[in-house]
Formats: structure tokens, C-alpha cells, sequence
């Protein structure tokens, strides 16, 4: 940020009296521009026993495997913005389940949210946001070839669970990947 | 929002290519301005059977009641920033427990999540945000003062679950009040 969305003016970045952390803020009209974490939801839309991956159109990650997941927008809810992902990316309709996960990714600033899903129907085909969509079985599952790690966590686990007859909510963190 | 915090030129509210919904783009330099919920993060902070308030000493809802909970910062996890509202607001030290519950606020595009947790001591006190700190049985909880609904439902169920001895995880969505 090096411009005021409300004035135009340019901001600088200190910490407004009675805060402890540094913010943009606006020199002429003195608004305060706070940045906070984006939640990213999506769902592991079921079949039986497969479960629905699309192939990413596009980038980062383009042409890997993920669930059908997204940035949640303004005015709904987490379960609105997970079948929304589901409807855009896989073109898939779903009963959204009980939530499964939640990851905290701090080093991007986001927390992911993660439901269970039961696919309605076989009807789905790829959005513009996917190259391909297609159910997998466990032993199918493309694990070298997933796009995240927030992606892989959570589907190694719900295998785990699924084999013990437990399926449950987990939280966690994914830390950056220090080179 | 009226200017690129990019360029500091005007931005217009249009739907992009490919996209679905309106956002602020920059006409000068392109730049697509996504405006996301932010999540408000907080705790149930326990000491045998009775729980800690904060009396708000800001606005909304000067001199109301509320548990710790504020916006969660970038760079933090959920526990971390439910722990630092703790802190900040009651000078409180907790051992988090588990995720109790989730609300949507889609009117004002919140996702509140809030935990239970342990306090480590009684050597709590106000903090700046607040003007008094207090800890509640059930019959002493200011039910006619609390400052939010998306603190009176959680706690309705928390006493109500706790009566039962089943204290469980909820999701729900607080929606608008129409006058």
C-alpha cells in the first residue's frame, strides 16, 4: 500500500497512538488502512467412497490437483462460499457437511477452512478455473502432483480417519518452508 | 474506496473479465483491489464454574459487556490472536482450549471464531480497550448487557451445554436486524 483509498494521498506505515502494531495510515485525512488475514474455504466434495479433485487452469499451482476451494468473498457465509468455490471450479452441486478442518497459514496471512460435502449428482465438468475435475479413490489420489500442502494435510488425514471409522475436526498451522 | 492504494489514481467499481462480481480496479495501472471478511477471533476464559467479561471501553458499545475478542492481526494464528485479545484486553494469561464456535456476520462481513480456555491465574485487570474486567457464575452473567448478539448466543449454549456436561463445537450466522 503506498496510496490512501479514500484520498489519494500517499500514507506512511507507523503505530497509531494506543495501538502496538505499525499501519498504513493517511497523512491528510487520516485514515488508518488495516491489513488482516483472507479466509480461503473450500470442501472435500464426496462420492461414495471417492472423493472430487479438480486440476488447476490457473496459477500459482496451474495444472495440479486441489479441492474445490477459494477466497471467501464479502456478504456470505463460510458454507455459501464453499459451494460457491464447488459450483465454479467443478461446476458440482453438494450438501455441505460438517466442517473438517481449519489451518492456520500465518507467514500468508490466511486461515483455510475446509468442510465435508456430499456430491448431489455426477453432473460436474471443469470451470474456467480448472482443466479437469474427476473422482478419486485413495489409492488414486494424485499426492505428488497436489497442489498445496493445506491441500495434502488434511486429505492424508481424512484417509487415516476414513480407514479407522473417525472422521474429525482437526486444527493446524502450515509453517513456511524455510530454504 | 475511491483510490488506487497502488497509484493513487481514481478506481472504478466494474465486474473484470472472468470474474463474477464488481471490484475496485485501478484504471491506470490495473491493479484488482478484492475486499474479504475479517475474522474476529476471542475466547470463553474459565475459572471453575465462572467465566471473565470485559467491560468495553470503546466504541461500539461503550460500557457493555463482552468476552476478549478483536480482529485478528496478520502474521498470527487464530490461538495466538485469541490469546493476544486476551491479553490486551483483560491483561489476562489462558492456556487455549478447544474451538467452540464459528458465527457468520455476513451483513458486516465478520467470521467470529471463538475458543475456550483456561485462565492461568486471577491476576487479571482492566486494559486499555476495556473498563473493567470480572469474572460471572451463570446467575451473575449481565445478559441485558452484553454488547453483541454474537456474544449472547455462544454463551446462552455454553451454559445451557455445560448444564447438560456436554460442551460441544456450534456454527451459525447472525443475521441482520430489520427495523
Amino acid at each position: 500500500m503506498k496510496y490512501c483509498s479514500n484520498c489519494g494521498t500517499l500514507v506512511e506505515l507507523r503505530v497509531p497512538e494506543g495501538d502496538t502494531l505499525p499501519r498504513y495510515i493517511c497523512s491528510e485525512c487520516g485514515v488508518i488502512h488495516y491489513q488482516n488475514p483472507k479466509i480461503v474455504v473450500g470442501c472435500i466434495p464426496e462420492w461414495e467412497d471417492r472423493i472430487l479433485l479438480c486440476r488447476r487452469a490457473i496459477d500459482p499451482r496451474h495444472g495440479l490437483w486441489t479441492v474445490p476451494s477459494g477466497f471467501m468473498e464479502n456478504a456470505e457465509t463460510l458454507v455459501q462460499g464453499a459451494a460457491r468455490e464447488t459450483l465454479e471450479e467443478a461446476n458440482a452441486r453438494v450438501n455441505m457437511g460438517p466442517l473438517y478442518a481449519i489451518y492456520n497459514l500465518p507467514y500468508i496471512n490466511q486461515v483455510h477452512v475446509l468442510f465435508r460435502a456430499q456430491l448431489l449428482d455426477l453432473d460436474f465438468k471443469p470451470g474456467i478455473e480448472s482443466l479437469d475435475v474427476q473422482l478419486f479413490g485413495e489409492a488414486e489420489i494424485p499426492w505428488d502432483t497436489l497442489a498445496f500442502r493445506v491441500i495434502r494435510e488434511p486429505l492424508k488425514r481424512y484417509f487415516d480417519e476414513r480407514r479407522q471409522g473417525k472422521l474429525g475436526f482437526h486444527m493446524g498451522t502450515i509453517e513456511e518452508v524455510r530454504k
